[in-house]
């Protein structure tokens, strides 16, 4: 168990920004806010799925949608609370602890509201390990849990509650909600007992991304050596680094879809890299062939400072690096990859671990 | 109170589609459904609004969304218990009775089924007198009451509850959701409280579309003395005989929408009516000019045998004759105007009562 203050918040936001893979929002807005709540509750406390009460019940809240309408369409601050509350009002029994559903610049902090303000736990797990765009597109779902029942809400009030016969109508149902209520939501789905949380949550992922927020915001000079340190933590490569020189994007379906344009700078001079998103990015094309693909994760981070790019802060020009770190090994199972790997988006390949595609691009 | 029993159903499904308008669905479909409830479970028991406790909660069961679509998606058969008590349970108290939202052919039937299936009374009255085709246009929204919570579900076994800041986002959430869900759903709404049912509902509509239905069904012979019986019971006027020349028709964001054109007959000749649909037939316009206006209502009838014809039996050379009946009184506010009248759906007139309509028209 530890703290969860000011300081360790500014960790976090850049830390899960970066697992976030471009999605999971801007950790600017997710960081001010979080920061406004300790400020008036006072600290969260992290505790290890470890430490739970295995029978008692816990549940995630997040945003669901664009993120980039976030930006215009700033929370009023209860809707938080009052989705996780109206989800255990619902459910009839107490929620004793709650946890991130994804890791991203504002899905890392709305759990830290929701804790400060209510008092209680933030468990250090998430059902991602990264961020994905689909409300099935949880470890949870790959063992058998239903996400469902689910409140959703929106920054006027209204509310719904929502129990479907599969994961992937609540994924439909939530997703036409959100987009009548304006593009971005909040939301409390999949609520699990203890049990279930130690076996389907990926663990420690707060942490994590504590620990790779503070290399990357620490003073140290050399870029070289935060870099590796990120890597050794997390076992990723550093794949690519160009100048963006093209950004499509546009708001589908509740969803921010785009492609990012790379051109290779220094060793990757005449190279051309080409990053495919839904909220998140989702594969990588070097030159035409795959680089990294989903579910592994690819980070593009600013070539100086590290800092992690969201999609929405994707520009012509901006020079980036391209990490790519190995998902967790739930998804790399048939289920797994069935429900996130490329086809599922529409991309024909299939899914090669980033292991086995760098070992292919080094020739070795 | 009175039994509905078989004679009693079949009385109702067919006088409710003519107070139907076009809309509320196919009455042998409804009358399918609930003579087998009654088969299954005996007969449901009509209840006056003026007998019933003023302290205990009711509400209504119906299907939401385009008419037509339930010809091809049958209903399961427990989606109208399960909705209602959906919505008890997450009310937390007991609902005592059940009556149906609009006058319809489908949506007349559920309430008896409900009422059958859970031994409960049918309440005696609406909340339009007629059929409309959104959730707000209910003479229970024009005196305040709260269209949420509702429960909505669909034949797969898909449930939403929702609550709402008002009742414009009700019908927008659930409008989303029963597109989603294949265009149509049952839904429970507008709780109520005895009180607010003898206020707000509109009595004795079920009574009246079963002396309604046994005139349309009686085997007097004389066309014209049955014809002559409605327009007494409900003050209403024969306007128009023609036929059926165009149809235009489409679903459109869950609703059915559509235009017929028909050709004057007899002392008709050489004019030409136009009805203008959404699920409902809204308005009437002879030579151009308005013959009637929602939410006064327009009923179109088979000329021979004075059977309803709704929106989805309208077709080429269909002989038929169109009434129009006054609505009930609450829809002549200013309120009621702004909700139903012809602006609000998007013709350019103002509403005209049918009377002054009709005095005009025959240069009075």
């Amino acid at each position: 168990m530890y703290k969860i203050d000011a300081e360790v918040i500014e960790n976090i936001a850049v830390g899960a920004a970066l697992l976030g893979t471009g999605g999971g929002g801007d950790p600017y807005i997710g960081k001010m806010m979080a920061l406004s709540a300790i400020n008036e509750y006072g600290p969260a406390r992290l505790v290890s799925p470890d430490e739970i009460d295995e029978n008692a019940m816990y549940a995630p809240a997040a945003m669901m949608g664009a993120p980039s309408v976030l930006v215009e369409k700033f929370p009023k601050g209860d809707e938080f609370v009052r989705v996780f509350q109206k989800l255990e009002k619902y459910l009839g029994s107490e929620i004793k602890g709650v946890f991130p559903m994804e890791a991203g610049g504002v899905n890392s902090m709305i759990p830290i509201i929701v804790a400060a303000q209510l008092g209680l736990p933030l468990i250090d797990c998430d059902g991602m390990g990264r961020a994905f765009p689909e409300l099935q597109m949880v470890t949870f779902h790959l063992n058998g849990v239903s996400s469902t029942p689910m409140a959703i809400t929106d920054e006027k009030g209204n509310i719904g509650i929502i129990e479907t016969v599969d994961n992937v109508w609540a994924e439909r149902l939530a997703r036409t909600a959100t987009v009548e209520m304006g593009a971005s939501t909040l939301i409390s789905n999949y609520p699990s007992s203890g049990t279930e949380l130690k076996r389907s949550g990926i663990a420690n992922i707060v942490s994590l991304s504590e620990k790779l927020g503070r290399i990357i915001r620490s003073k140290e000079k050399d870029n070289q050596v935060k870099l590796q340190k990120v890597l050794d933590i997390t076992g990723g490569y550093d794949l690519f680094t160009g100048k963006i020189v093209d950004v499509l994007r546009g708001t589908e379906g509740g969803f921010n879809r785009g492609k990012v344009i790379i051109e290779g700078l220094a060793e990757y001079t005449d190279e051309e890299v080409n990053v495919y998103i839904q909220n998140e990015n989702l594969i990588a094309l070097k030159n035409g062939h795959p680089l990294v693909l989903t579910p592994d994760l690819i980070c593009l981070v600013d070539l100086e400072t590290l800092t992690p790019v969201t999609t929405e802060s994707l520009k012509y020009g901006k020079r980036v690096r391209l990490l790519a770190l190995p998902c967790n090994k739930q998804w790399r199972s048939a289920k797994g990859i069935e429900t996130v790997g490329p086809r599922y988006f529409g991309y024909d390949y299939d899914y090669d671990p980033v292991e086995e595609l760098v070992r292919k691009e080094r020739g070795q």
